[in-house]
């Protein structure tokens, strides 16, 4: 049998560095664990902007298509803030999201207890935090059509739209309940339904879901304001959240930037089974490209070390292995060793991108 | 010359109780400083459905038209879930808004000193933060058209449009322009311009607002989720944050909720200048009609009445009647008067609502 695949598309900024971690830690599965994957690399974002032109070429399109999990690092950048929206880095990202189909994005807040004090917020609020936020990645408002800059009249009018079928919030609905089960078994979906139709059409869906199939699993419904509002007062009363892809983004970034542990937190943003019965995946980071500190050895590989953990665990099954990733993390950072970023405690090792590698691998 | 008018719709839940404080601090500002106003009062949301049908009825449109500002409690609860969405009680308060074109919702985030415990985040990332979030009240995808829920092959889709026009964009653009030269001299403009379309009109006609007109004001532009972080992490790096309606939606409850005062949080939605010369206007509170404590007493009222101290300010050009208001109700605090939402603390004295009304009467 052939191994398991991987494409690395380590993309913009940090990207390459932190992902060049990853790749040390791959090749120790394969030489220790007998766990060894057949990986390729390829280019995402600015990175394959400034070669081919495009943020994703169709070659590399077709090979993410082929492989058993994509990990990416981060796109984008100000060197590509004037291109045309057509070939912005962040388009190649969402072309992956949606060629794969990928509609179901986890991402994990949790808060590490050798970090609680990095949060902004009080030590008992966020202490022991681990609460994961399921955003729909393929559809809303990032996809719909019309959309675009039109002339009316004398004037521009900016145009996107919101849609939600049934079935695409169906899904994503399911996928949350599942995850519930195998956590603290409650679900609270997020929407507008007070303000929006998609938003009242999301909580009837997700209602009927429940009833029929994940009757066991303790449904609420939350406005997505409201959600903002008790996600920054007591995010301890969650365990999954379930929301669309826009209230997603901004509500997984700042339960991410609450937990005070933004560099090390990973996603998975899965899709449906392909032959091999494996889903379709994607890996990355929750952290950005963070294009200032990029090259000087400043950033924390953390996030995307957990991300190919998760896809230890979410594409290819090895939970166990992935647990042993993880306590090697944080036995480094119980250990005191912290990058750039997490900087400020008395009595910690201020360590590289490399170092941070190096003890990983060491406590492996 | 006639007094001015006030037209006062208390809504549902808290809304009369917080609104009946408000009433006893108009008549004060009537019968001690010779500011008299001919007030009225009106049904809106849920309880204006209870006797009409509709959450808002178009008398009452007129009035609100009429009048030199709108006083507003709050709408909604869980009684009118069920109903149609034409006739929900937030219906009512999207027509004010919308026929009143109040394009301009000023949503102070404020630490009041004394209550800086009371937020979950640290007291140094809280304690004297004062910013405003210029959140764009009357277009975007609470308003555009095509919406609603339609039958597509077999299944349903749900669909709303975010639409900006350049005038919308502008108008906003200004007033938060405007805002910031009263105060830090300095906007952060959000949206999602690296996905969205109607972000990159947002950006471009806010750029282009700024260097026409003023360029003195420092500008900076940053996406919506990145800027959830930001107000988690370090609020007090902003002075004015302008953003669409959905964005500002989410993302001034969050600031609101990191002050530790959601229940002293007041706002204004302005419009464009009556024939008068005073703007359009209608004040509320930013906390909702908590249903769950309606009647009790323990709502706190001081959001309500800060609200009615905007209006002095705002609309009717009493500055320093506007500051004697708010000096009360720090008085008050300072000397250890707490509503049921504020208790926790060692040393202070629980009031009821009445009893805060009483007591900042008396601090005037
Ligand atoms: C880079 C960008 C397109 C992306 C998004 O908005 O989805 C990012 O913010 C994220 O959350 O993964
Ligand atoms: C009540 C509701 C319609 C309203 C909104 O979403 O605008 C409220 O949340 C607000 O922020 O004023």
């Amino acid at each position: 049998m052939s191994n398991p695949s991987l494409l690395i598309l380590a993309g913009d900024g940090i990207g390459p560095e932190v992902m060049s971690q990853v790749r040390r830690i791959i090749d120790w599965y394969g030489e220790n664990r007998s766990l060894a994957f057949d990986v390729s690399e390829d280019l995402v974002g600015g990175a394959a902007y400034d070669v081919h032109g495009v943020p994703l070429t169709d070659e590399t399109m077709e090979k993410a298509q082929s492989v058993d999990a994509v990990l990416l690092g981060a796109v984008g950048g100000p060197k590509y803030d004037d291109l045309d929206f057509s070939v912005k880095p962040e388009r190649g990202l969402l072309r992956l999201r949606k060629e794969m189909d990928l509609f179901s994005n986890l991402r994990p807040a949790q808060c590490f207890d050798a970090l609680a004090d990095f949060s902004s917020l009080k030590r008992d609020v966020v202490a022991g935090l681990d609460i994961v936020i399921v955003r729909e990645l393929t559809s809303g408002i990032y996809f719909g059509e019309p959309r675009g800059i039109i002339q009316e009249g004398n004037e521009r009018v900016g145009i996107n739209t919101q849609r939600y079928t049934e079935s695409e919030i169906e899904r994503v609905a399911r996928s949350a309940f599942e995850l519930a089960r195998r956590r603290g078994n409650k679900v609270c979906s997020m929407e507008k339904a007070n303000v929006m139709e998609s938003g009242i059409l999301w909580r009837e869906v997700v209602q009927k879901v429940h009833d029929e199939d994940y009757a066991d699993v303790e449904l609420s419904h939350m406005y997505a304001d409201a959600g903002a509002m008790q996600l920054c007062r007591w995010p301890k009363q969650f365990d999954v959240i379930v929301t669309d892809n826009l209230f997603g983004d901004l509500l997984s970034d700042a339960a991410a930037m609450l937990t005070g542990s933004l560099g090390m937190l990973p996603s998975a943003s899965l899709g449906a089974p392909m032959a091999n019965g494996r889903p379709k995946a994607l890996y990355e980071p929750v952290h950005g490209s963070a294009p200032d500190i990029a090259g000087q050895g400043k950033a924390n590989p953390i996030a995307c070390i957990l991300s190919f953990a998760m896809a230890l665990r979410y594409s290819f099954d090895q939970g166990d292995e992935a647990s042993r990733l993880e306590n090697a993390v944080e036995a480094v950072l119980a250990d005191g060793a912290r990058t750039a970023d997490l900087l400020g405690e008395e009595g910690v090792t201020p360590v590289t991108t490399a170092e941070m590698g190096d003890r990983i691998l060491a406590a492996l």
